[in-house]
């Protein structure tokens, strides 16, 4: 079959899953009923191609073409995420996903019979929508986040993570690092659409991927004196909402300044009435630059920003930068006719895995808007295919 | 018993109620179990004192001190309402319909029989904190709300406001104006806690109002191009919470410059999230001025601010000046040796009786902070005694 043919079945068979059909996003948050569809979805696609289906103990999913632990170390995975940020589009995860099933069945088609196992892998809760934190669920099978930490998570509508958990039939005591799962892979290739237009510019349907920027995220809360709008001059108020539209217009001017990226993307004021000046808000502030230097020298420009406007800035995350596998990446520079190799400022679960030490490697697919996180993420048939080509390649070179 | 000890025993009594025990302050919203405690004991005080209690087809709830019925043009209604905006303070509302029960309750010990009904109205929903309506209960009283209006109200849950109120055990569709309750209202005084310090510069406990300023309420929404927070660069993006920023700044610079009040006090961000570019700001802007014109030459300005920044706005709500009842004042004026005069920009149930017909003054109460809508707002125990004193003198001087 028609490579894309196979793909575009694929992903017509989930285009319904969590879809807003006034905005075209996708809502599929980790341990919602979205999410369980398509966790079906997967087990039943991969079981119908012979697959042998499970999952870790971070609640992962795997699906391997052979056996995974005759010489686990040979293992090739694939695979990404199905999961999506509030009003997502309809790539960025299951891309990778349905490539690797599409390239898996393509090769099964044509008799190819791999001498190591292939896995493919559907990380949960990538984006950290429901629970604030991102790749979740890489980030528990190698221990990075703890069960004590799990344990202090409640999600958007103030729901403890274990309750969640629970609830979707899953012990959380039971949830931690998996030694068995990790052992397994013995390299690790995540597909996924661009976000960005690198590869628009440089005329290339696949890239790869050289390293991840650094990346932090701060939140800090303005206070002010909470007033009645209608009695309160403007001369005598001290509105933390001006504050804050300061802050969001200085915080962009920083950040062009260092060559960086910084971004408010959330924003909560209390008590949040048409008729009643703010009491505080609540800034949410997500940073990355090219190197640790620049964003280091961005946070302390952060910092002084939140100061002057009466605010404290509180670090929530910082992930270093993250180098993927030198090596990995030369056997598929030569194995794909060498594409071009690009840097990312978003994070991904192969970004933690890497950073654990597997040998990994990411490939780009070209997204015609450059646009991600939004209805607008986009991938051409051409190019959808040349990834899927890629993956057979690489299954191929890799495995035989 | 000393008037001020009666009024702080029923401020007492309702201290706990929907109060949030970090900030003090309070959350009364309309059909809530707050609201029915305080329903429920305001009920059971009037009754207490041998008023006799009803609740008029708007679901405001009367209790009457003699027969309303036997020269309704003669009757004194005293009031104001229970509930409060989010983390509103303890007077808003209360200190009227308590300070109006203490004085009634003083005037029976003294013995004195008014020759005219005396009522105290509370009236349900004044300040719109959950339907978006400010002052509902007068509104569906005297029919300026319909119930095709009320049938489309939903609450800040989403919730209908026909399904609320059927919950609450009324039938909604019986919910309208009531030309009976209506025609007992020979004149209105609403006592009020001061939201501003005009009567602390003018060093009066009490003060009676002229007007209340023309109020208008409206909303916009800015769309831009949601996109990854990681991978876009600064310049290439268009973000409406940038834009968003420049609003709430402009929007203070150009109500100063018309001597007028605007306020934006609730902004909404979809999809709220730490990494996502936001797709959409709501902002709701609440603007107020001494006169009609001054207030229509702001809307005009902030009409072309939203325009320029990619915004339509929309008009929610428009309430004319109100001018209060001159012979009711000159009346009151001579009963309370003539305290100030003030005008407001806040909105009150007496407001919309007074558009209605209804001869209506409102009197005010010191309030020391200055603050409201607030858990800041506050008032001395003289300056309340003051009100109560004052609501003696006017139902002695109007109903004997």
């Amino acid at each position: 079959m028609n490579v894309c043919k196979r793909l575009d079945q694929l992903l017509l068979q989930i285009a319904e899953i969590g879809c807003d059909q006034t905005t075209g996003g996708y809502n599929r948050f980790a341990y919602t009923e979205a999410d369980h569809q398509l966790r079906v979805f997967f087990a039943q696609t991969a079981e119908e191609l012979g697959l042998e289906v499970g999952v870790d103990a971070a609640n992962n999913q795997w699906a391997w073409w052979g056996d995974p632990d005759r010489e686990p170390e040979h293992n090739l995975v694939l695979g990404s995420h199905l999961d999506s940020v509030p009003s997502g589009g309809a790539y960025d995860g299951p891309l990778g996903v349905l490539s690797a099933l599409s390239a898996i069945a393509e090769l099964i088609d044509d008799g190819f019979q791999p001498r190591s196992a292939v896995g493919v892998a559907n990380f949960i809760d990538e984006e950290g929508a429901r629970f604030g934190v991102a790749c979740l669920g890489s980030r528990v099978l190698t221990g990075e986040t703890s069960y004590e930490r799990l344990s202090q998570l409640i999600d958007y509508d103030g729901i403890p993570f274990v309750d969640v958990v629970s609830a979707s039939g899953v012990d959380p005591a039971r949830l931690g690092r998996d030694d068995r799962a990790l052992s397994r892979i013995g390299s690790f290739v995540e597909l996924h659409i661009e976000q960005g237009h690198q590869l628009i510019d440089l005329h290339a349907p696949i890239g790869l991927a050289s390293f991840i920027w650094p990346h932090g995220r701060w939140s800090t809360t303005l206070s002010g004196t909470p007033n009645h709008a209608g009695t309160t001059r403007l001369e005598e108020r001290d509105d933390p909402l001006q504050r804050a539209a300061h802050f969001v217009l200085e915080l962009g001017e920083l950040a062009i300044a260092r060559d960086a990226i910084a971004t408010c993307g959330k924003i909560v004021v209390e008590p949040n009435a048409v008729n009643a000046i703010a009491a505080k808000v609540h800034l949410w502030i997500d940073a990355r630059a090219e190197d640790p230097d620049r964003l280091a020298h961005l946070e302390t420009d952060i910092v002084a920003l939140a100061e002057r406007l009466g605010g404290r800035l509180v670090n929530d995350s910082l992930t270093p930068m993250t180098v993927f596998s030198a090596s990995l990446n030369q056997r598929l520079g030569s194995l794909l006719e060498n594409p071009p190799v690009i840097s990312t400022g978003a994070g991904h679960d192969a970004g933690i895995l890497a950073s654990h030490g597997i040998p990994t490697a990411m490939l780009f697919v070209r997204n015609p808007t450059g646009v991600s996180h939004s209805p607008a993420e986009n991938a051409n048939r051409e190019d959808m295919a040349a990834g899927v080509d890629a993956l057979i390649r690489v299954i191929r070179g890799l495995t035989s």
